[in-house]
């Protein structure tokens, strides 16, 4: 759930060598045997929902790996990962908890990782163009939409939540060519549309760029491109990653909210419990 | 993709005896094998990207069934499903796409079917109460914000995509109990939160239930509760896909916009071409 899902979704875009399951309800697929590697991910390893599956996953003897901070998780895990620090949000540990998976599955190598850290060190000097997205939505009060695609649909959805939590406003992500199928009338005929900031993640598929800058004629729409930097898709993934987080969190503080408080998801869960 | 695309989803969702993955992109996944069952959906049976990937399918020796009103699709299918009427709109079949689905996996029985039918056309007699909804929405320009949960999360994303398409305006799905890790610090914080009407659709899990009233009274939020009607999944899940439907047509109509109209995406696709 949350920011562990995130990590789900976006190795679950990436890897196509076996079926991949996402989760994200109280109820283990029926198909779970103990043929099935189960990945259970919660950053505090106390999310009532993934704590629940994992004990789930274990009854059925499938192969449990659990990758957490801590917490009731690793209780269900035949592989136990657990992550160095539990002071972070779960929403900024992501690199911990996404890290493991493309690693095991052997999606990430050494020199992509040292890129991929250089990527994020720069964009930790500078990110005044995150900035400048973040002024021109806090000045009109707009509500971004996130327009992504492959490999970066996940991506799209993550800056959705992280606007969400970090920015605490609305937020929606779709992503080529599927929203050519829906949001395509809309965006050339709806009312409130200037109520709306367009960001579009770059491509580097010819099909998918087409679509892209011929959406945008037809439709009359701006939008804002972001393009992903990087020699490999380790290094654009957080390169991305972290461009999403600077403009939601430059958002946070433009609106004058804490982007780190969600003391109201505290509350939600007392209520819940 | 589009119409197609949501007889996918809904499938999906509700099976969960063998894993089943979605594609929506250009590429079948790298397992895709000859002991692998594709099912290839495309109402016109013409779909760029639908055909690319039965073709790469057929060519991987897969078990590949099409289900289309005719249209090349069919070329690549071992088993082929021939939709009797081309004259709809993709989604306006949607009946026609999930039902061999859900037939062919035990998922529906005559009698449900039967109940199914008779929901339907009472909600043809009356659908006031959809008129109603669409009337407020009109009258306040708003963006329908839909949250589903379990077996109608796939329900809420068909919802958004019928106000694309039908009311020609923007609209958004989400669903419990993910959303509460995303949505519900903006629902309590968001600026513009008066230009969305939230439909939230009822739930007989108690745990979602729960999340349901204490997300509208955390946030303050005015939850326009939908409840699925029915004695079987297939009777409240055509109940839910026809309530949406009215919905949408009436407020295309309100709005003076022809709902069956997609010229624009023949242009799209014109200039794609």
């Amino acid at each position: 759930m949350g920011g562990s899902w995130v990590a789900g979704k976006i190795f679950s875009e990436v890897y196509s060598g076996k079926p991949v399951s996402l989760v994200d309800s109280y109820e283990l697929p029926e198909f779970v045997s103990k043929s099935t590697l189960v990945i259970a991910i919660s950053y505090s390893g106390n999310t009532e929902e993934t704590v629940g599956l994992a004990k789930q996953a274990a009854q059925k003897k499938a192969h449990v790996v659990t990758i957490s901070s801590g917490g009731m998780l690793p209780e269900y895990g035949n592989q136990k990962i657990i992550i160095p620090r539990s002071d972070l949000q779960p929403r900024s540990a992501t690199g911990y908890m996404i890290m493991p998976i493309l690693y095991g599955f052997g999606l990430a190598k050494e020199e992509d990782v040292r890129h991929a850290r250089t990527a994020l060190e720069a964009l930790d000097k500078d990110n005044a163009q995150c900035l400048g997205h973040a002024k021109t939505i806090a000045h009109r009060e707009l509500i971004p939409v996130i327009y992504g695609s492959s490999p970066f649909k996940s991506m799209a959805y993550r800056w959705k939540t992280q606007f969400n939590e970090n920015s605490k406003i609305m937020a929606y992500s779709n992503y080529f060519p599927e929203l050519n199928h829906n949001d395509t009338l809309p965006l050339a005929q709806t009312y409130r549309k200037d109520g709306f900031y367009f960001f579009v993640f770059g491509s580097d598929n010819p099909k998918i760029s087409k679509r892209i800058s011929v959406t945008a004629e037809i439709t009359k729409t701006k939008f804002n491109m972001i393009e992903p930097k990087g020699s490999s898709y380790l290094e654009r993934m957080f390169y991305m990653l972290h461009y999403g987080d600077y403009v939601s969190y430059h958002l946070g503080l433009l609106r004058n909210v804490d982007p780190a408080d969600v003391s109201l998801i505290g509350a939600m869960k007392k209520a819940l419990s």
